[in-house]
This record gives C-alpha cells, structure tokens and sequence, in this order.
C-alpha cells in the first residue's frame, strides 16, 4: 500500500506505510501467543495484543529495516520480539505498579490475577528469546539481550529512586533509558544490524531509538501534570502513586526549607491530604520546572533528529524525522 | 580435586568431581547478578544464590559436558544460565505462590516486595539470556529458550489444572515436565550439545534429564503427604494451597460419590476444616494412591537410568546413575 496521504500523524503514515509487513508481524504474534496446552495464555496476552496500542516498537523496526534496504525475512520477526518484549515489561508493570487502568481497559491483574500477569509475562519474554533465536544473527541475540536486562535493572533502580528526595536527574535518566529508551533502541539498531549496514549507520539508528524513547517518556511524565484529558492522562497519577519524575526533581532541587518539608511529606512519606496537588502543581509553575522539563524533551527529540542525519536521504527518514516532532507535539 | 569417598550421597560426590568447575561457575554468578545502578538486585539474589541450595541443575549441566569430553570453557556459562533460569523462577514463584518459605528462609517477597521480585527475576532471566548468547551455540540458544517458554507454560497450565477435579494423569505430567522436568532435561542436552556429540547421545542426555526430573518432582509431591520432618517438608502443604498433585489425582480417580464430594469441597471450593487433612491422608491410603505414586516416580528413575546405557561408560556416567537412585531414595 502506498503512502495514505489522508493520514497526517506520523505514526499513522508510518502505520500505513509498513501495513504489509505489519500484517505478518501480527499474524506471527497471534501464532507464536497460542499455546496448545495453556489456554490461558492467549486470553491474557489477547488482552493486551488486540487492545489496539500503536506498535511504535514494532514499527520503528521495520522502518529501521526498510530504511537499510533489508528485504527480510527477519525484520518480521525482529518487530514481533520487540513487541512480545513491550507487552511481558507491561504485564510485569500491572503486577508491580497495581495500576488501575492500562490503554483504557482494565489490566490484566484485574481481570485475571497477579499469578497469571507474571506467568504469562515470563511466557512471552520466552517468546521473544525463541523468535530472535531463529534470526541466526548473533548480534541482534546481544542487543536484544542486552536491552532486557537495561530494562529490568531500569525497573528496579525505579523501585528506589522514585520516592527518594535526593534522586538526580542524572539517575532520572537512567531510569528513562531502562524503562523506555532501551527498548526503543534496541528496536531501531537491530533494523540496521539485521540489514548489515556500516557501524556509524547502526550507531545513528541507535541514537535515534535512544533520544526518541527518552523524549516520549519525559512528555508522558511531564503530561502527568500539564495533560488535560484529551491526553488521555490524569493528572496527578504518578504524584498520587509517589513517582518522583523529571518535574518534581527540578522543583525538589529548587525548592526552600519549607517546599522541601511538603515534598518529603507528599512523596517520602506518602502522606497526601486534600489541596496536596493543586500546591504542588503550584510549586512546580513557580519553579519554572514544567517549562524546563518540556524544554528537555523537546532538546531530547531534536537531538532524535540529528541522529537521523547521518542516514542516507529517503521519505521514510523524513517520516521518523517527523515522528520525533510528533512525540513531542503535545507540549511544543 | 578428586572424588571425595567420605561423601557418599551421590550429589555431595558430583559436588566434589566438579569443584573447580563450580567454583567457576559461582564466580560468573556472583559477576553478573551484579548491578552497578541497582544495588538491590544482588541484594535480592544473594539471598536466593548464597542461602545453599543444592545447585543441582548447573551441576548436571557440567557433568553431561564433562561426560562428552567437553574442555570447555562454555560449559560454565550453560550451567550459570541454568542457574539463573531456576533462580528466577523461584523469585516468580514466590510472588505467585504467596509461599511464606523457601530453603528455610523468608522468601524474598517477605523481605522485600512483589515488586521486586518479579523485576529482579526478570533481571535474572535478560543475565541468562546474555550469558548463553555468549555460547555463539544457536542450538543452545534454541534449547535454552525453548525450555523457558515450557517452564512459563506449565505454570500456567498448573494454575487452571491445580484445583480443578478434573485434571488427569497426563495433565499432571505437562505441568511436571513444564514446570520441574524441562530444566533438567535442558541443563543435560546443552552439554552433550555444545560437546558436539551425536544426536542418540544427545537424545540420551535429554532423556535422562528428563525422566529424572519428573521422579523429582513426583518424589516432592509425594513428600507432601508422606514426608517428616526430616524432608523439611510439612505434610499438608500442598493440600492447604489446594494443590491436585499425583496423590490426590490418584485418588480421586478411585473415589466414591461422597468421597468426592469431599475432594471438591477442600480443593475446588477451598473450604478446609479441622481433621480435614487427616481425613485426605485415610483416602490416600484407603485407595493405595501414595504406594501408587511412589511406583511412578521409582519407574521414572529407572528410565532416567536406562536413558544413561546409551552413553560410553564412565566413572561420571555411574554417578549419573547412582543420582537418578538418590532422587527416589527417600521413598525407595
């Protein structure tokens, strides 16, 4: 299918662009999720699968692939080893989070339970092991490796730092780049290394992957103050649930004795009472630490885009160029 | 070193046959579950890696290696990844199986949260991975992945299977292979593998893993209504987590109308009473259900055992024999 011009987000076009492909991504998913002996399996994972995410993960593979002139077989089941990877961290992230809501529907421990969220997860984490396995390309195996245990040990370092006050931005990052950024890499630099291109091309790819996942992630933490609900966020979620994210860590190292008080009051101790977030949202305004947290991840993206220049010129670069804008759309 | 006579129970002598090896392999565990940004993932593991479990499954992995003439060094890396496998299931398990100990000690879930451990087990997982990819062996890679996503799916399968009336034999005999025998069977074919052995040899090695690795869990079932004080296990265990193991499969098989009116009501409904467990151990016996079991698992270790006269002889091939004997010794 050609390029739907009626379609103007860019991951729409994107979407639109790699439909073929992404129909045999999601026709291997719906195969390698079944499991003969454990109907539970599909009816858990289905959940998640069919709920209509956007595949940015998978798709930002089989863009990587196609930019590289690869003409497959792998790049499929590459897209679908991200994918399986995104929804096992996700199934993990209902169990360990309890929250309440995940793309609008119920999660997963809601309707099932913990037991089936962590075992279902670990089934699909074995998934993707098997799928990168039959590329028979050692380095793809690395990376994505790699980029697993970058996302688990991101996850727990998360566990500590998010209610400590004394959290920098330095291990904010690091968090970023574990829970988000390194999958978002990993999905973009294998697309070069399946494809054989030369290192300082894979090394752009990774790049991008990389300044990409940590704009969008520093965009949702900042909508989780500044969204309204045409961002589909709530806002206040993660200063109810005590994460300390870039926002709150600009404001905590610009704070006063007494700003400090109400942080480690709120955050520290948890103990939150009615008129607890409107102060907060105020001390972050006065604070100017929205205005530079939106400044970073528009820094972030911009620098998504310079990474892209090292790659030869064709539409489908423009479009990841353009996707970096849009990641960072809602707070331009 | 060499084999240590006054040790006489044949794990303690593969302990010692493969002391430098395990030194080893203790070595690359200690260095990869370690963290530079998350301090509490050795925290975690320590507690699970130092607290002295048997470390069976690496040790098998080393023996079936050594046994093909293997030199090395990738044995070690294949028995750490065995190693790490079993190690985050049990952390997963914990969360799932709410179970109050594990070795004799809190689990970690008790002394740390659901959260972490499933992130740390996730950790562990992505180390194993990384570890076995270092092989550069895609068959390895395919067995190992392979036996994860078995592993995943038979714990699944356990839990619809678990307190369900209806679960067969058979059904029985999946979750066992799933979530106890395909480790085994892994840690022993990947060291005839990376030998590069012939395929009856391999065959051979797997069987024996196999077959030794149901007699252990059908032994451990058993146990739970068999065992003293001296197993480690408290009867009843099982029966009070509602658990349909072999025993009770058995006897529900031979039960009358109001006998299983009973089994439904203290393992599908959950409501036990006072005198309960003592009633079920009377049905057990009545019916000839433990004796029957024990049968199983004492002909599941002469398989193990037959599966090994198709290797050459050796001193380690006879231990290998001897341990299919230790693992039903208890009931034998």
């Amino acid at each position: 299918m050609s390029l739907d011009e009626t379609a103007t987000k860019p991951h729409e076009r994107l979407a639109a662009l790699m439909q073929d492909d992404m129909g045999r991504v999601n026709e291997l998913i719906r195969e390698r999720m079944a499991s003969e002996h454990a109907p539970r399996i599909p009816e858990v994972t289905a959940h998640l699968v069919e709920a209509g995410g956007k595949r940015l993960r998978p798709l930002l593979t089989l863009a990587s692939a196609h930019l590289c002139g690869y003409e497959g077989p792998y790049h499929v089941h590459l897209a679908a080893t991200v994918e399986f990877i995104h929804t096992a961290t996700l199934l993990h992230d209902d169990v360990v989070d309890e929250s309440l809501k995940r793309r609008g529907r119920p999660t997963a421990n809601l309707l099932w339970d913990n037991k089936s969220s962590v075992l279902v997860g670990d089934y699909l984490f074995a998934r993707a092991f098997q799928l990168m396995t039959e590329t028979g390309n050692l380095r793809v195996l690395r990376i994505l490796s790699d980029a697993a245990a970058t996302i688990a040990e991101g996850e727990v370092l998360q566990l500590t730092a998010a209610q400590n006050l004394r959290t920098t931005e330095a291990t904010y990052l690091q968090v970023v780049r574990g829970k988000t950024a390194a999958l978002f890499s990993a999905a973009t630099e294998v697309g070069g290394v399946i494809a054989g291109r030369p290192e300082d091309e894979v090394r752009a790819l990774f790049d991008y992957g990389d300044a990409l996942g940590i704009s969008f992630q520093i965009v949702d933490d900042l909508l989780d103050y500044w969204g309204g609900t045409a961002t589909g966020k709530n806002v206040g979620d993660d200063f109810r649930e005590r994460k300390l994210t870039l926002p709150l860590i600009k404001a905590v190292a610009r704070a006063d004795a007494e700003e400090r008080a109400f942080w480690s009051r709120v955050i520290e101790k948890g103990d939150q009472r009615d008129g607890d977030l409107d102060h907060a949202l105020h001390l972050l305004n006065r604070h100017g630490a929205l205005e530079a947290t939106r400044r970073e991840a528009l820094d972030w993206a911009r620098r998504a885009k310079a990474a892209m220049g090292s790659l030869p010129r064709s539409d489908l670069r423009d479009l990841l160029v353009d996707l970096s804008d849009y990641v960072v759309a809602r707070v331009a």
